[in-house]
């Protein structure tokens, strides 16, 4: 495996790798850091959140980041995003991690570049592979198997690059999954069902919320009335099973997709999710790299 | 201590102890890095100077540095400090430097964090207590003791973050304090006196010039007057005693506090100020992490 | 050596030991790193490929950087460079790396710093040494001597900043020199022969192409006539010589300076000289900080 592109590209067997990469690293596996070796952080677009859980991720492997990000990169001067990836790979630089606005831009630059890997940190509304594994991870540490387990992910499905190939793997791995949102943000192309937030409170093991894109689409003023329609609110976080979970990206919008309150509630992962991403971004760049780096057990 | 956010907050004997790390430090103590310990120095308002002091502090100590600014802080996507500084907590980071705008903002954060520290690097009009520390150890350095020592305060003693705290500190020490302001930069809540320029460079044993803040209030045209009724002259240096020293928390604005030849002269600590505030940086932050890093003796 | 500001400050023997430096990097001399040895990167304009390249070549120097660009820089503040500069060798930094416009403002500045080293990273259209070294480094590299070796140099000679300082050393090394260029950025102060593309193909061992600086003045819209009069073309390609190589600074202007299917052809050397590029940094560095850094063969 060279890249991590797209969550279609990975087998089961190979998810259920990097799971148990990322919980081998939390349980304290030494890992002998490779000196000197290089990777990119390319943020083409806004992401203090990921590139930071990608750089920590990257400096606790011993590696050297190189942080570039729209404003001062080569690609304001005209040069396309393959030509700066080949420069990088030609300075010696062996990871390339890239937010860019742009679905499919990274597949074909991928053909290009022999020891350079790429990692697809958010392609337009297309995918965002290690935040899906990050979510994967979360869960595998509630429930003994993915098999039978029942999720929902709530919001704008339509334009979320999380929601497809979240429900993508999760079937892969055995999950029913079903999906909450307005009509308006609902994707006809996926055939999976959509429930109500209440049925969705009431069945799941998982309740993943999206977060509402403001970047993306302007919403209306009336956020309260999001929270009491599709919202996790205090009623509905009750008639939640005993030992189900909640799932949210972050950053959260307070009173918005939840209910302030419930944002560090016990039912909630979501700050641990954020620690689970640097675990899981350290298995996946391990994967990547595993001529570059050397473990010692 | 976990947290510095206020001269308010140090007792003498703490204060102190900070200058006799700082000392330490200095005189060669060999300090044996804490590998992989993450520093995130979040400058939400521009600070060249300070920005890469704390940098070089905390590189020294054998941190990583997360580098946020505003630009691309996820605070731009309405996220509150507070959830970034919970966020920062979660992904492993153990040390927060923040400088933002709002007095009293990192006071409310500090308590939702428990394996995080914050150092207030300036927040708005408010305070600046690393700078007030690295001032109060460039002094220690040229006295045998602060008690007794005439100092005065020259500036916009009303909008600085500074005055104030380093005022205060000092006459906690034993110092005595008087400033020097044109009427309309004066700070009426203080009870301390103000006295003429003139009278202060005959007096003081430490003049602490503040730099004019173009960013904060205008500046009328006329700035050589300025020089000329509250900034120091060559004929007031010529006034000052033999053992006298000039002190400014840079950047200078060279022939307005002070007349551009007298920077670099023999009674200036201008630049022995900056390499101080490194020394004094990593006293703090190694005061602060105590359980975090090991030292070597 | 203390700084590196022009070619014209270095004798063909300093040319021929930083090229023998870098050629005993890259057949693996070990270096045994300074730590905590902290570089400054002051990027004033953009530049995203010269950064990153001095970004490695400092790191696998193992030195610690400290970026600062034009946005965040305390030049905003008003602050003179040459207060910067003493601003930072009063932090402790060793290495200065700085891109800014002014011709002759790191001259002034290097008289007034002691402990710092400076490297010119390209003023303006003044001078970019170090690009100028990585390219004899190249051109080292495919010949046995520098001695009558025919090159040309191809663009728009009036305002690179490259072309006139590559000249000035290929001819102190030996080599003849010719520049091909449209007549309005034709340099008429220096005196070496233009002739056009055809004949410099022909004729040439090495043919150095410049960038078309979309910054610096307006194109016309026919760009693909500046490839058809002084471009590389593939049927211009076909009459170089057999042993006859390639270069460009890059970013390519893909289409424009050359034809876009020769850009990583068996001629062209585009890529390794990037390569090259931080071999020679690194080796200049060492160079500049001898005393600073240990080395062990």
């Amino acid at each position: 495996m060279q890249h991590l592109l797209s969550m279609n590209d990975l087998t089961k067997q190979e998810i259920m790798n990097l799971i148990d990469t990322a919980q081998a690293i939390e349980s304290g596996e030494h890992i002998l850091p490779m000196e000197r070796t290089f990777a990119s952080n390319i943020f083409l677009e806004p992401s203090t959140r990921t590139k930071n859980s990608f750089y920590i991720a990257e400096k606790r492997l011993g590696m050297e980041v190189l942080d570039m990000n729209g404003v001062d990169s080569s690609v304001t001067k005209g040069e396309t995003l393959e030509d700066t990836l080949k420069t990088l790979q030609a300075i010696g630089v062996k990871l390339a991690v890239v937010r860019q606005p742009e679905v499919g831009v990274l597949q074909q630059a991928a053909h290009e570049v022999s020891s350079l890997s790429i990692i697809n940190a958010g392609d337009g509304t297309g995918e965002h592979p290690t935040q899906s594994l990050l979510d994967l991870y979360t869960i595998s540490k509630e429930f003994s198997s993915f098999e039978g387990l029942r999720v929902a992910i709530a919001g704008d499905i339509k334009h979320s690059r999380v929601a497809r190939s979240n429900a993508c793997a999760l079937e892969k791995l055995g999950a029913h999954v079903c999906f909450v949102a307005p009509e308006a943000w609902r994707d006809e192309s996926i055939s999976i069902n959509y429930i109500s937030m209440d049925e969705a409170c009431e069945q799941v093991d998982v309740l993943m919320l999206l977060r509402i894109q403001h970047e993306r689409h302007i919403i209306s003023d009336n956020q309260g009335d999001y929270l009491q329609e599709f919202g996790l609110t205090i009623e509905r976080e009750r008639c939640m099973k005993d030992e189900a979970v909640i799932l949210h990206p972050a950053p959260v919008n307070r009173g918005v997709e939840i209910d302030s309150s419930l944002v560090e509630s016990e039912k909630s992962r979501i700050f641990q999710q954020m620690s689970n991403g640097v675990l899981m971004r350290m298995a996946i760049i391990q994967t990547l790299l595993k001529g570059e780096l050397q473990y010692e057990y």
